[in-house]
């Protein structure tokens, strides 16, 4: 892997070294084999070999444009049109990260999306009057440090440098150590308020993540987002005796995984009645052998409501019910909170100006973090969503036709021209 | 790893260069940090570098006695009394390796008891008629390849030697290769009826993996083993949708971690109201992510009952509880059985002649299967079991007392002497 140092702000841009790139289409293949596992899905998690693939592309795609490279002091990459030092920067962008085997779309279709907005408006010969930049905010999915957005919490100051340079991998690889080998100095992490005061406003494109633009009457290929739904991990740690599976008695047991199993189905039951959402999709289990019986079985709680308050009495009924049952199988049971996200209202005057723009598309909140959502406790931020026709996410069969991606394109070189050239 | 190479059957151990070799304690002692976690449980899984350790322990056990020392064609180790050739040899012995955190005693207290043993004879003067043998079968507890008794099942043809080969551990690798890695010849695997044919009875020791003992009234540190119930392992393959766990309607899912957690529940309820053993100690899962909604979850159920239509009945009830759940769910189940012993009845005229020769031991069933299940079906049987106190086994917090392994020395001495040497 090539080291790739944290660099300063680069100088200007100038404006007359822009030039469009390679097609959308050209692009998206560029990235498809990118970290491909054998089953079809992604695996590109923060610092690794597919990471370091996916960053590389990003540099060639600003090269390939004229546009002044520069990774910031929390890995981020960011391609800039313009004097990045001018203030009131119009910013699009994603990530090009990806959970386990998840889809092609989530991250990377708002990264190609905001490249190819900028060849849009490079050929209808648009002229910014503010600093136009894309970004790759780095690791926002979280699949390899359990922690999501790493690269905007730490820009926008929701995680200190020293947290997030002990995180650490299933391995017990620090992410500082994992930054070092691929050639970043952890060292430069923190807070970036001089950044974030240069930017006037984010605006990120993202594939849905569910199917209410697919199931709303009409054709609706793109919808703005009102509001992210507050959004927590819980890890339940279920504590019994490790013993024979095949001479201790089940009255002498102190089994676990009973007490595990009831929690994930009281999860379901608790989210349901409450309009909410609770997922147990993460176990680990000591000592999982075939005929022990476990000692420790750990879940990890994903948890979403409309509101705050909602979503902390889901989680409370949860913990309680985990609790009832754990006494009753004889088994410790402790929860800790690993992240939490309060709800997201984006800017209503951002929002509303693009849902215009868009001709009265539609406006919806989502259940899913982004960076944006990070983001937009700093800076004026909104979201597009492209749809997405199944509603499948973080899976090999995330898919969004082609007709709908270029719709986003379209969509995006529309703000970005309103919003910078204006 | 020094290679050890399978080698032919040795000549006849003179009777003279038999002396005793180090005691119980020393012997223990020196098996006790071998592959020990930091969790204070023991990782000896087969043809690892733990087993190799052991096994380099259990040579050096056959010098310090001058017994004649052989590892047979399936990797079972042998120190010889006498000449093997002669036929009507009385063996002991267990095994070595353990499962994931397992305790100190499963096994190895039958290996370190029957060297004990011998010294007893020795120092009693003692004159075996027949040869007498301590065996090491390789792999009881299947904790790598996943398959229990590969040892003794290769020896009685139970297993082939191809389906031996061909088992992969965690990592992939096969038997085979492991084997081969650890200075073995995979290719020179297969039943061994010769061998069996010498043997005129095996007794096993094994610490009790329950409290029967401990709970009869009486005082009992020694017990003789009447039958193993009828076990197996089912894997149980829960296939749902990968999806976004913060975006997908509860109604919109097809997540397999449910069906998993009333599956585990209905083992359990089945299995009580039957008179039996259910356990789900084992899962892995697919993409194991926090934010994702499981595709896959794998579940691993071990189940045991005193007679074969019990077990095969409880096994139909959990198999059609789940698949009841999976349609509800939306998840496909399926169920691959991966190993099935049946039931074993021990030789009725050795187990009644120890019982009486012990003077009125108890005679009791047990869930576990063992390699001395295994050899009853070509070689008369029995065991011999020591009192647990608390009845946990497969875990670090398994214990005998040390009076109680003295009682257990004896008692097998007094076997050895009344069949060897009468």
């Amino acid at each position: 892997m090539t080291p790739e140092p944290s660099r300063p702000a680069p100088g200007p841009a100038p404006r007359d070294a822009w030039r469009r790139g390679p097609s959308f289409h050209e692009m998206w293949h560029g990235l498809l084999p990118v970290g491909r596992s054998p089953g079809g899905g992604y695996r590109r998690h923060a610092w690794t070999g597919a990471d370091a693939e996916c960053r590389a592309w990003f540099r060639e795609q600003a090269a390939a444009r004229g546009l002044a490279y520069e990774v910031d002091r929390n890995g981020n990459q960011w391609a800039w049109l313009g004097d990045p030092e001018a203030g009131d920067a119009v910013v699009t962008g994603s990530h090009l990260d990806s959970v386990p085997d998840g889809g092609a779309f989530d991250g990377p279709l708002g990264v190609v999306s905001a490249f190819a907005a900028l060849d849009a408006l490079h050929e209808r010969d648009a002229r910014p009057l503010r600093p136009l930049a894309v970004v790759n905010f780095t690791d926002e999915e979280g699949a390899r440090f359990g922690l999501a957005c790493v690269g905007s919490r730490l820009t926008t100051g929701q995680l200190t440098a020293e947290q997030a340079r002990g995180l650490r991998d299933a391995d017990g690889t620090t992410l500082a150590r994992a930054m070092e080998r691929a050639g970043h100095d952890p060292g430069a992490l923190g807070a970036d308020p001089q950044r974030l005061a240069r930017i006037g406003a984010f605006v990120e494109l993202h594939i849905e993540q569910g199917r209410t633009l697919a199931a709303l009457p009409g054709d609706h290929p793109v919808g703005v987002a009102s509001a992210i739904w507050p959004h927590g991990r819980w890890r339940f740690d279920f504590r019994g005796q490790a013993n024979h599976a095949g001479t201790t008695r089940l009255e002498d047991r102190r089994d676990p995984m009973l007490t595990y199993a009831n929690t994930v189905l009281a999860a379901r039951k608790k989210a349901r009645l409450a309009g909410a959402l609770a997922t147990f999709g993460k176990v680990a289990v000591e000592p999982n052998g075939v005929n022990a019986i476990a000692s420790l079985v750990r879940g990890w709680l994903d948890s979403r409501a409309p509101d705050e308050e909602t979503l902390a009495a889901v989680v409370a009924e949860i913990e309680r019910a985990a609790a009832e049952r754990g006494k009753r199988d004889g088994v410790d049971v402790t929860v800790t909170r690993e992240s939490f996200t309060p709800v997201v209202e984006f800017a209503h005057g951002l929002r509303d100006r693009l849902a215009r723009l868009l001709g009265g598309a539609p406006v919806l909140p989502t259940g899913a973090g982004h960076d944006a959502g990070i983001l937009s406790a700093e800076v004026p931020t909104a979201m597009l969503h492209v749809r997405n026709p199944t509603g499948v996410s973080h899976s090999p069969a995330e898919s969004a036709a082609e007709e709908d991606c270029a719709a986003g394109v379209r969509s995006l070189a529309g703000v970005l021209e309103d919003l910078a050239c204006r």
